[in-house]
């Protein structure tokens, strides 16, 4: 073992990434990235429906592959690494988790909105009973404040969490918005620490590289970047820029540049490029599924999105209150007089 | 006037994005962006052909406007802005510098590597003498040490240059890099420090934000990041994001996004994505030149390019030494004994 320092990173290509190719994975794909992570070096190979277990629906988007296969898939081809599953309580439920298990899961990540990690209580204890790592995952954690968030930690920390992880959902996180909340939670619980980037505003790498100085130790990545909205921090690069930095991931730089080149890049839709879009997601600090509702009610009432945007960013509104975009443009344009 | 800090910015869109469309801009194209950089508010806006005046040639590609209809069709729109030129002394004279004055240029950045400042004096004199406001540019700056930086930069201050740019050429810096580099000459000069990033590691806009810490008060950006190699500071993300950390720019959000996805966007070759080539020229700190030559020669000794590059890293080789790429790699081939 080497003296330096180790950062513990998790690639979630095939789970973030599933969003960027519209949850359309073939057991192929599937099989052939998780055996190139694997035998790059990578320590977590997250593998699920962009929503977690169980998330293939009308709601969140059908996957091409099951559920099933897709976990036999990733199982028959990891030897060193740890297939780890997402699981959002109210999505899954305690049977998806033991099937999971079966299929060869040895880790889980149970996310919840970062006010929320009471719902987490039952989750966090069925995976230890079912002998899993569990990760409890702080979901749009820019919402609210340092303390809010350690005080959060700290119940994902009294169920048994084994690490726990601050989340950028919405890439809406300043480097020192992410060394503020990732310090808090440092301060506040006895287990290791997360961060989870988005790259809405050109800063996953930065904000992973902040969140590392505040303490953390694990770092979520994926192949070119590929992930929701803006996509993830790209961890080829990130794997290059630790090992530059003078950190230790375990990872072959090469190995993991080729998965991205090879792999990943020629199956991705479309380039993940910071488009306007992402951008002012990230900026308004707004859940990624208020877009096409603020498009729609900015037609309606003639105002730019961005400025929609902003305000139900400043409201801090959460997802579920999509029926609330429309009142919102219904007051910014009485306030401008259109 | 505001009483937040003010960051100057320079889009350079049209000049370091120009290696990124081969040098074809049209005139059209030039006076859209021009004018849309204009009306948004950027205050320089860079013009010229990726290596600067004159740099249209057979050594380094053509351009498809010529730089009498470039300076002329963004001169015609620039209303608020100053339209800027690049100069690299050995490429342009005099003569190429009378021209853009007459044709509105009202600064000039005359840009050496970064050991050799003192072949600028002549031009920084001829700047002063024709009213411009004169950049001193050190291109490369990753490759020598801070007090080295430093001293350059003073050499150019001694030259009567206005503001003195670190440049992070070949992407290969982290950001404690630009911050070190930044501070050392903050502190050895008297005028305005600026930086130019290039994103070949992901961090251009990570190593800005650090530049801003040391003390740098001008930074360059692209519409959509377009550059040479991982191309630069995406100019639009970066408003928004210094905004959000409170700065100043003068510039207007919206408006210089719809540069970037209206006008920008559309003419773009391919998205300015961090491939594998370009991070490595980064990650190894070499000559974006090298790449065609370092992949010849890792075929015919049968080794990963990415191995010469970090060796030509290394050893710290500058462009014009590209005759000694074949020697590292015979050298490289032998100790693995191939």
């Amino acid at each position: 073992m080497s003296d330096k320092k180790h950062i513990h990173l998790v690639d979630t290509t095939l789970r973030d990434g599933s969003h960027a190719v519209s949850h359309q994975y073939t057991t192929e794909q599937i099989a052939k990235i998780a055996a190139g992570l694997d035998e790059a070096g990578v320590e977590y190979i997250e593998v699920s429906h962009g929503d977690g277990l169980a998330g293939s629906s009308i709601n969140y988007g059908y996957s091409v592959t099951s559920e099933e296969e897709m976990l036999k898939a990733a199982n028959s081809v990891i030897k060193k690494g740890t297939l780890t599953v997402l699981l959002i309580p109210g999505i899954a439920t305690q049977t998806d988790l033991e099937m999971a298990v079966k299929l060869g899961a040895k880790a889980v990540r149970v996310a919840t909105h970062v006010t929320e990690a009471d719902i987490s209580e039952q989750h966090i204890g069925m995976a230890k009973r079912l002998g899993l790592k569990a990760f409890g995952f702080l979901m749009m954690s820019h919402m609210v404040s340092p303390e809010k968030v350690a005080e959060q930690a700290k119940l994902f920390e009294s169920y048994g969490a084994d690490i726990i992880y601050v989340a950028d959902s919405a890439g809406a996180m300043l480097p020192e918005d992410a060394y503020n909340r990732v310090s808090a939670v440092v301060e506040a619980v006895n287990v290791p620490v997360g961060f989870h980037a988005h790259n809405n505003m050109t800063l996953a790498t930065a904000n992973s590289l902040a969140a590392i100085e505040a303490g953390a130790t694990y770092i979520d990545g994926t192949c070119r970047g590929l992930g929701a909205g803006a996509g993830n921090t790209q961890i080829e690069a990130l794997v290059g820029v630790l090992e530059k930095k003078g950190y230790h991931t375990g990872i072959d730089l090469y190995k993991v540049m080729d998965v991205a080149e090879d792999l990943v890049e020629p199956i991705m839709q479309r380039p993940q490029v910071v488009r306007n879009a992402p951008f002012m997601l990230g900026y308004a600090g707004a859940y990624s599924s208020f877009l096409l509702h603020t498009y729609r009610a900015a037609k309606k009432f003639d105002l730019d999105p961005r400025d929609i945007l902003t305000e139900l960013g400043n409201r801090r509104m959460v997802g579920g209150q999509e029926d609330m975009i429309i009142d919102v443009a219904y007051q910014l344009a009485k306030k401008r007089g259109v």
